[in-house]
């Protein structure tokens, strides 16, 4: 990954639904990895959870969102697995790391 | 925060070093809130960490990066308490939410 590319940050608070939840999650991040310009994809969760997932540009993120089985997905979501959510699109502009 | 505005995207694996962790995390987190333009803070951890911080622009992004004591936790950060991690600093667009 080199800037620059999209990120999408997605928080979420969760019900306390389980069923079917994990199942799911796991789908829909191997099927996303299989999308044209999918980059890649960091999730961690305790009190609240966020996912940001990497994009090569707008048309990337469009077309996963508008995907069929995504859309079922995000239904299904609403309706049982999150309380609230909120998603962010942003262009990284520039990025550095650590490494020991 | 309506959009345009900058989120700087943490991910990071720690070390097993807990010693003054948490009381600099805190620390940090106090201190971030109090600069001029901060917006907010978002943090999650199991087996990597995302803190995803928001800011009104790049300036004061590059005004907190240079805070005395945050370049002290910075290098307190490299030799006790990370094993790696990455920064991002990205221009949010576009933002939705969904609420039960």
């Amino acid at each position: 990954m080199k800037p620059p590319y999209y990120a999408v940050i997605f928080t979420s608070v969760r019900t306390n639904v389980e069923q079917g939840y994990a199942e799911m999650s796991n789908l829909m991040v191997d099927m996303a990895k299989q999308q044209e310009g999918f980059l890649g994809v960091e999730s961690a969760r305790n009190e609240i959870g966020i996912t940001v997932s990497y994009w090569k540009d707008l048309e990337s993120i469009k077309n996963w969102k508008n995907n069929v089985d995504h859309l079922q997905a995000q239904r299904m979501g609403k309706q049982k697995w999150y309380e609230s959510y909120k998603v962010r699109i942003a262009l990284v502009e520039r990025e550095y790391d650590f490494e020991v």
